[in-house]
């Protein structure tokens, strides 16, 4: 019988899943179930992303819940994998904290420990670990792997980890994590197998997409990231505000008597690309738009992204590639040549044609840096360490 | 008679003033009245460093506030300036919000507009104005001239000077204003002098006092800054925190309970260096020092001021000088040594002679650029700007 790896990102009211086959993860079905407690609607679609379900429900009927969400899931799955189960699941956990630097297998205890890593990241772990708690329901004696949006960075320099915070906010967790890990580790893997010179080099890679980030790889490792504590840090984003003065959330409370939850809504919902541009937090509307506000919000994430850019390079110093990915990095060539222009003096200069037509290499020929515009795959790298973190834990039981 | 240029910089407990002859600018005299209203102490030197005058108060007789410490300023000043006159006094105002790009001649108006930026900088701009009433106090008719830490900055593009927040936040003031202005104009004029084609060129300033800040200057203006809203932003500092996740502030608050005055604190008075170290805030009780807190914390200087270096020359396209100033940067050899490890990619090198005796330029030969150690003197620099804006004055009305 052949056998299945799952693979669960479960965000605040929906399930994203893929399905890979056999150890050559062969990807069979991808979909999602969205708006779980409001107007559920579940998408899937096969590997050549044509569509196998397209179902909405009513009120009366809808899945309430995660578990409710993932038995619809699973209800569909086993009307297609007839001859095959599921043996093993992963989950994207967006925070692993200081501690969980690599996948791991989910136990009670760990699950205990994810829970204690709720105030971390409110907006999301509460979430992941609903769609843990679901699979582990629905799929009793399956072994499922924790995957850490924060494990590929927690090998940082302290000085990249740290804020300038008196030492005992670090002990207890206050750091600069790091977000994105699968997709760079992703990106970093990619790179070593295409390229093994390359893959031990300086990389800069922009995962640029709803949430975006920059990160510093040397010899395939993160070295540092724009990203600190939470997803608001560093770049602005669709609707995140990216880098921003400490003083100006002390002085929206004390100054202009805003709550912190209403900071918080701000900075995480209605700033960045939104903010700015007052149209829209999508990269596409704002291309195709011809408002001057339009075109100011792309030329901002550009300058901010162009500055680090350069911050990045500093403390790899230097850098032999520029990688793009990501919904934005991977699609958006008007907001790459905006972001490399005028960084022509650390060898970046872009091939007019080739970034227009997205290819896998943009960089004008004979540049000193390569850029390269990469797809990133997260569940592909979930579903990596799923095979991995199990055969380890087989060959150590063995 | 003689005619005097008197430059005042009033802090929350202290009052530094120089005296300036002529429109050469002959330094006479400079000196500071600390610890007002607790344990006042003023301290007088002349230009070659002599001391002049080291009088402490009990706490019976002692000047109470900003006026009567400048009333002894001025008896002592009585007292030596025999035959002269003090016909015009700068102030260092650390706020001009976004008018006031240029220093302006205070008047009644003026004034009311300085109260108004108060909420914009509230732990330094009562006393600056502090010091401007007591002056207009002792010197009725004297015209007075506001000199703003600010103001260098204004002609910042919009992607520098905005955060990503939604427009009405940036009409209404909440903007990266950058501080320090005085000492990076003087920096940058002195350069220009010195060597036109520099001065033409593409500089990162890096202003490392107790507090610090790193400027990018092209053709003498400057065009971006990594202190913000606050003087909080950017690299750490000898108690700041420098460039912090918001998403810090909101968790403690929001998970640890403290109140924005707490974090405010935390952040002002106990971060950066002295946080870092738990030993000092002072880098050179920390290069003293053999315990390893206080290398960590200095190696974590140099890496976010590294990485800020590289930060400004992507917004620079490329960098021709680093010029490195204020108290740290002039002194400091071997955090200058740290922080330009890396760098060498980006055409920096220096000679380690050179660095360690504080030459003007520190760089290695035939290196692409330049690495220069230059004194800054915001007061010299407020006393061209009040000669200046005054001629200008006169000029206008003639």
């Amino acid at each position: 019988m052949s056998d299945l790896i799952l693979v669960l990102n479960a965000g605040s009211s929906s399930i994203k899943f893929e399905v890979f086959e056999g150890s050559a993860l062969r990807l069979l079905w991808l979909g999602q179930m969205e708006g779980i407690g409001a107007a559920p609607h579940l998408l899937v679609r096969d590997a050549a992303r044509r569509s196998l379900a397209d179902r909405r429900w009513t009120t009366d009927d809808a899945p309430g819940d995660h578990a409710a969400a993932l038995g619809i899931i699973m209800d569909w799955l086993k009307g297609v994998m007839t001859g095959r189960r599921v043996s093993s699941i992963g989950h994207r956990v967006v925070h692993g904290g200081p501690d969980f630097a690599a996948p791991v297998v989910i136990t009670a205890a760990v699950l205990r420990r994810l829970e204690a890593l709720v105030a971390l990241a409110p907006l999301h772990q509460p979430h992941n670990l609903a769609g843990i708690r679901a699979a582990m329901e629905h799929f009793p004696g399956v072994p499922q792997v924790a995957c850490f949006d924060t494990a590929f960075h927690r090998g940082h320099p302290w000085e990249a980890d740290s804020f300038a915070l008196p030492v005992e906010f670090y002990d207890r967790g206050i750091r600069r994590y790091g977000f994105h890990g699968l997709s760079y580790e992703y990106i970093a893997r990619r790179l070593a197998a295409e390229d093994p010179a390359l893959g031990r080099g300086r990389l800069v890679v922009a995962h640029l997409g709803n949430g975006a980030s920059l990160c510093a790889i040397r010899d395939g490792r993160s070295l540092d990231s724009t990203m600190g504590f939470t997803a608001l840090d560093g770049v602005p984003m669709g609707t995140r505000c990216g880098q921003i003065d400490p003083g100006v959330v002390l002085h929206l409370m004390q100054a202009e008597g805003m709550t912190p939850a209403e900071v918080a809504r701000l900075l995480y919902k209605e700033s960045g690309l939104k903010g700015l541009s007052g149209l829209s937090q999508d990269v596409r509307d704002l291309e195709a738009s011809d408002r001057p506000e339009a075109s100011r919000a792309l030329s901002y994430f550009a300058w901010r992204v162009r500055r680090e850019i350069g911050g990045m390079a500093a403390v790899l110093g230097g850098l032999d590639a520029l990688v793009f990915t990501a919904g934005i990095g991977e699609n958006a060539a008007g907001l790459r040549a905006r972001i490399c222009d005028g960084l022509g003096f650390l060898g970046i200069s872009l091939d007019p044609q080739r970034n227009a037509r997205g290819a896998a290499e943009i960089s004008a020929t004979a540049t000193a840096v390569k850029v390269l515009v990469r797809h990133t795959d997260e569940e592909r790298m979930i579903a990596e360490h799923v095979l991995a973190t199990l055969a380890a834990g087989h060959a150590a039981a063995a």
